[in-house]
């Protein structure tokens, strides 16, 4: 299709339809008995069971299985800020993925404010109506303080997709793409282009699992003790990497790289400055819709796998295949927190549903679609649960 | 069922469902084709289509058909202040009539403050995912700042229904009922058993309505002039209320009464004092689940007419006969406020549900469970819409 004819036929879709999610009732309401079995006098029974033990609301009410995808509309997809009202596509588009890839609720909540203490104390204030709270396209650096303040401060997972999701689908592509180039995550070097959100998100999950030579690249250069640009995430990332203490831009920290990893801008990313890299090249370019290089261009200069958003080439780098499993995870296990051993976890088990005879240059990622995948994270992030248990015991 | 009987299949019904809505997908999402429509790239031509005309919104996304219930648990049912959490399975019971009875989609937000400011700036944070909102069972007097600070800030309709919506259904039922009786509205003599949210909204309506003569009384007394005891919407009230100046309690007040109404308390109306009201008395005494007095006594003392709130009696005072058709012509007609000129309509649209031939003492009033009320409800409150553009044309 198009680009023109997708947008008429999502406008049509979208007018027709008028929107994509709608709140449907589980039980009929047809007579007396059913009215006073959801409604009064019966509604007072579950209320007070509620009362007695707060707990029960998980099981008695939507609650247990509902999340919040919560924006401010301050960085939606490549249009920036544009407000909480043209938001709402695109968190009602994730409401209806989480319906549909994990049977999980989810509920669009657009946010007509953009300061950091109130959307804070919001989310606070909306809790007791969701057991977890999925923030999306909230711009950086205000998205790292409200994701930290809410995981501490709530008793239901918190999780910033766009840095959490885009990074454990980022590791798991890398885990399957080392097995085909027989590298070593501790021997390897990784640039990662972008020191936003998602990039230093990549950088933080890459070094818990054991990549150990990381190096982030900003539009203003390659991130490094001491520069003064840097804002305060940045700084703190500049300790653990660039281990080499490499100046200047892209170009010089390409030199001798085994993966690069864009999260940055159309066509940044050169086939003389692949050819710069070491042997058996990986390339996740997942500037959308253009990324940092076509896939043939990347191939053409020696690439050995290319990744990128895109689903009309291989290995598409979608978060669709982190999020609903992470979530059902959390929700079956009622965790407190997604913790970063959860985020590995299930890195580890997007990589597994890619059987060894299918791995391939041209697959070191299931599809998008695959169903399969949620369930096959949601059990990797229960096992991390209830494995900790074990220990304990 | 008895009532040990129907608390145990509630309590089964809502866990086996975990509770009562959930939130669907309107469209597939199965192929390549399906995710670029409802998701990325397509997505993107919605959001665009937004900024360029806000007003799009309501068109292009699920806000338009979409209302909050609020509350934030001080004041449920009976129970009274049991939290956000406790007040849940009532406003998701809310949210599935919305959808049964108005094809609405409504979602329960169960906020965890009671702080009047910040309840307020909550929902105007809220506003842009909805196109309605309808407060429920917050306490009085904090419920009369937080609505009409809300419909003076909001462009959205806001409608607290424990005050609106059984002020409606009691004006329908008068409408009816004086039909039976003879009588005029501006002739009789209406007592009110009740001075909170409920029993102020009613004789807000009434006297909007052309009843001229209401008296309210509180447990403190009459609500009369200069009371010591009163709260602020009490001694506003206090100055269009009480004509003779009664001093006293219930028993004073009902001295020649053709109409009681109780927003009460079990049991507190007497025989006796059914004998003190002129010929043909109109009872409605809608305390739930024990009623001011039973029908049966009230029939015996010579009442013509008794309503309860119970739907094992005849004449159910039921808000589910208001609130889905209120918001259902509200969002029909994009109205920014819900005024008084509409609820009276919504009145005289559910009165006119009951024909001529079927109007009788035990029939003033349809059934909660008739479907076609919300959508006479619906149609009586968009004329009155066109109506003033016609009035301003």
């Amino acid at each position: 299709m198009s680009r023109e004819d997708l947008k008429e036929e999502t406008l049509n879709l979208h007018r027709t339809f008028r929107g994509k999610i709608e709140v449907t009732s589980k039980l009929p309401v047809d007579t007396e008995e059913d009215l006073s079995l959801v409604y009064t006098p019966g509604v007072a029974d579950i209320c007070q069971a509620i009362v007695d033990n707060p707990d029960e609301a998980d099981e008695l009410t939507s609650k247990g299985n509902m999340v919040a995808v919560v924006t401010d509309g301050t960085a939606v997809l490549g249009l920036g800020d544009i407000g909480p009202k043209a938001a709402m596509p695109v968190m009602e588009g994730k409401s209806l993925l989480f319906k549909k890839f994990a049977g999980i609720d989810a509920f669009p909540i657009c946010l007509d404010t953009k300061n950091t203490e109130e959307i804070i104390s919001i989310v606070k204030a909306l809790a007791p109506t969701f057991s977890g709270i999925n923030l999306e396209d909230i711009s950086s650096p205000r998205c790292f303080e409200i994701e930290a303040r809410l995981k501490q401060e709530l008793d239901i997972p918190v999780f910033h997709d766009d840095q959490h999701g885009t990074a454990i689908v980022v590791l798991a592509a890398l885990i399957n793409s080392l097995k085909i180039t027989g590298k070593s995550k501790s021997s390897i070097k990784v640039v990662i282009n972008g020191a936003g959100a998602a990039g230093l998100a990549i950088a933080d999950l890459l070094l818990y699992a054991g990549f150990h030579d990381v190096t982030l690249v900003s539009l203003e250069g390659v991130i490094r003790k001491g520069a003064s640009w840097m804002n305060e995430r940045q700084a703190v990332m500049s300790e653990r990497t660039n281990l080499n203490g490499v100046d200047g831009g892209l170009s010089e920290a390409i030199v001798g790289a085994d993966v690069f990893i864009g999260v940055s801008a159309p066509e940044i990313l050169s086939k003389n400055q692949i050819q710069m890299m070491k042997r058996d090249p990986i390339i996740f370019a997942m500037a959308n819709p253009v990324p940092e290089i076509y896939p043939e261009d990347a191939l053409e200069a020696g690439a050995r796998i290319v990744g990128t958003g895109r689903s009309d080439y291989p290995n598409q780098i979608n978060n669709l295949l982190a999020f609903p499993g992470i979530f059902k995870g959390a929700l079956n296990q009622k965790v407190r927190d997604i913790t970063v051993d959860m985020k590995v976890a299930a890195a580890e088990g997007i990589a597994a549903v890619v059987s060894d005879e299918e791995l391939c240059p041209e697959y070191v990622i299931p599809s998008a679609l695959n169903k399969t995948v949620a369930q096959a994270v949601a059990h990797a992030v229960e096992r991390t649960v209830s494995n900790k248990v074990e220990c304990f015991v």
